[in-house]
């Protein structure tokens, strides 16, 4: 086998076979293929695509590249979930202690943040103490213990990825969706889990900005999850406007926190609560996603959700502290306001600024090698549908240095659009596939 | 400027600003782009296209990555012929003679031959002593003195196809027009030449298999060549058979001897007067083509081609007495006999298998650094339309190594057919491109 014959093949836009597949995985896990021939081959695939069954042998194949987790000995099912990244998008950070609060056991393998996107990685780190580099074994350890634990990364998990990924990111190869879904397939599919619920973001603040593409990738995750005996839903959720108020890293922990608490902003304790529910059901805890709300919601009325995130956080090492007093977590030096220029009812948010102004704070990642600024951030004081007054405030700036301040406040000054017509704001679950 | 940028343009099918296409080639030329990227751009090139504006920017970018000759001084048209590469197609050795003895000057770069087509630098170092790496000095003193001279690719001339090039063949990105004429285009621009006549092959034995893709490919070499203010004319002609009898580097040198003593087979001498007379008119020897024909023949039946073809060889090196004895020449040392198997009327030839069998004998290359064999090759007996009787002969084979000859055979046996009926055979020349 030749990796030119392969890359020609694809190129001419005929379907591989397994082996072929398999051969080229292998070869980015080895350093057998050289880049340029999986360059060409991501490019070759991303403009020709994938049909499902070669998604799945990519997906397999990239899935064994590295060490697949077996947590079968442990009670219960393991379930996961998996967004597609957004803009405040925080509810990581509360459905995994919910569910594992009510039984279902959370082993969460997550990323870091890069460009508008936050990563529940650096939203975890703004806690005092957070350990998210736990080896594998200590992983096992907590998940065993409080049934949740949560980590980055490790290199023994889909290697094939971290190569593929890599070369993708300067070769604009991104965004194939069968690039995607091998990609984020055969990480969570190592962690051991029976199921995966997904959150297919779109809308401006998304990475698929057409709901369509949203859902053939969801369908295609659905699809290809099912094929490798798991249990796959997923939602296709707005982001059109940051979820939750606040974004940035500790603010995130703290509004987490408050939805925890039984607080929080509605939108985010919606979508929380929803996710958690088809976990809880995935996972054979509830029989129906309204029994799961109901479970949900208990566990954050009876303090079990906020006692088990206590739990997470002291098992790995952090302030557990903060979750009674958020107080504790990094706090910006500085304040700074951009107001509402007229009158009427905020009509549109552009959402994806609105991350890149928090990372321009210093709150996220242009590179994958800047460090975070865990206190910075923004607080959105406006949905859209609200009625706003001239001179109001609509987004509270948390900084530290102030040369960040100015081209953050530019991109935030022109992201709110105002409109004398009273506006319905968007529905915040479009659809659910994958569902019985 | 990042090249990820530019691949993500190309890749969505935008148009590439002529900078955006210098920032690669600059890349490729001195290594500041990874291949990788440089493959990734290859990829998305073949897929996406280039339009005629984006194909001249490359072939311009490409032609400056090296030194560009100047023949300026020396009095008279500079003109040179390029084919895109077929099996038996020795005509460069025959028309560079005649149209140099006829007073028009030919500053001919050749490559060498790949797969199943063969490389005019390999049929010259049959020639015994010749010498085709002369540095560009010298190659200026014979030009300058006896009006041709014939040498291979140096690294001065245009690095950057150097590069991309060894990328393409290795990434399956050989087959875009738009980087096959960035290719070819940049080195014979390079030569320092006034006016440029295009052999573009069709049919089964060609790069091109259909009629309609070498004629796409000849516009853009014409339009391409015209927007670089050289005068391009492109013929599309036939490969269905072996052009002439004979395949292999010192039997297609003989065949080229025959041919400049007014013998040799009709179909070789035609194309050769051909391609000759659209030389001497975009070289100001002829007003049109008949007379540039006149020419070309005069310079045969005078003597005056195979006198020139001798000085050549004498100023590079080689044996001139190979024009007078082409026993002088490396011989084989086995023959074999491919006979046919029924009675009838040679029907079609799979004439790339025949240039593969050649290949197979050790006439050609599988793998660039492959040795060739100048001795071996094979004597077509039979052309298309022509009757032939059971039992006789279709093609002889010189041959050195017993363990080749098998292969060879096996595939000579399966590429000719041979049916009831009279078929016509193929016209040679299908179409004349970018005249006026």
């Amino acid at each position: 086998m030749r990796a030119v014959d392969i890359i020609k093949k694809k190129r001419d836009g005929r379907e591989l076979a397994r082996e072929e597949i398999e051969f080229i995985v292998r070869g980015a896990t080895h350093d057998t293929v050289p880049d340029y021939q999986l360059a060409a081959f991501l490019m070759a695939t991303l403009l020709r695509g994938m049909t499902p069954a070669e998604v799945a042998a990519l997906t397999e194949a990239m899935l064994r590249s590295g060490e697949v987790l077996d947590f079968s000995d442990l009670p219960g099912k393991k379930v996961d979930k998996h967004s597609t990244g957004g803009v405040g998008d925080k509810t990581s950070l509360i459905l995994a202690p919910i569910v594992a609060a009510a039984g279902v056991r959370v082993p969460m393998i997550s990323g870091r943040g890069l460009g508008h996107s936050g990563g529940t990685l650096d939203k975890l780190e703004a806690i005092p103490g957070f350990n998210v580099n736990l080896p594998l074994r200590e992983f096992r350890e907590v998940l065993e213990k409080c049934g949740c634990a949560l980590i980055g990364q490790t290199p023994e998990i889909a290697p094939a990825d971290k190569k593929l990924y890599a070369l993708r990111d300067v070769t604009a190869t991104v965004e194939s969706p069968a690039l995607i879904c091998g990609s984020i397939m055969s990480k969570k599919l190592a962690e051991g889990i029976d199921a995966l619920v997904l959150d297919v973001k779109t809308g401006n603040g998304a990475f698929m900005k057409k709901q369509a593409d949203a859902e053939n990738l969801a369908q295609l995750l659905v699809d290809t999850g099912t094929r490798m005996g798991k249990k796959v839903v997923a939602l296709i959720t707005n982001m059109d406007q940051p979820l939750g108020r606040k974004v940035g890293n500790a603010l995130e922990v703290e509004e987490s926190v408050e939805v925890l608490r039984g607080e929080g902003p509605e939108d985010l304790r919606e979508l929380s609560i929803e996710l958690s529910a088809w976990m809880l059901v995935l996972g054979e805890r509830a029989r129906t996603t309204e029994e799961g709300r109901d479970v949900a919601a208990e566990m954050i009325a009876s303090g079990k959700a906020a006692e088990k995130f206590r739990e997470i956080i002291r098992l790995q090492g952090g302030d557990a502290g903060v979750v009674d007093d958020t107080k504790r977590l990094p706090q910006a030096k500085r304040e700074a306001h951009v107001k509402a220029t007229r009158t009427g009812y905020l009509k549109s948010v552009e959402c994806e600024q609105v991350g890149v102004a928090s990372m321009l704070l210093g709150g996220g990642r242009e590179r994958k090698e800047d460090a975070v600024d865990p206190g910075v951030g923004l607080i959105v004081e406006k949905r859209i549908g609200e009625p706003v007054r001239e001179g109001e405030t609509l987004v509270t700036v948390k900084y530290n240095l102030d040369q960040k301040l100015p081209p953050a406040v530019a991109l935030l000054e022109r992201a709110f659009e105002i409109s004398s017509d009273n506006v319905k704001g968007p529905e915040l679950v479009h659809k659910v596939l994958g569902a019985k």
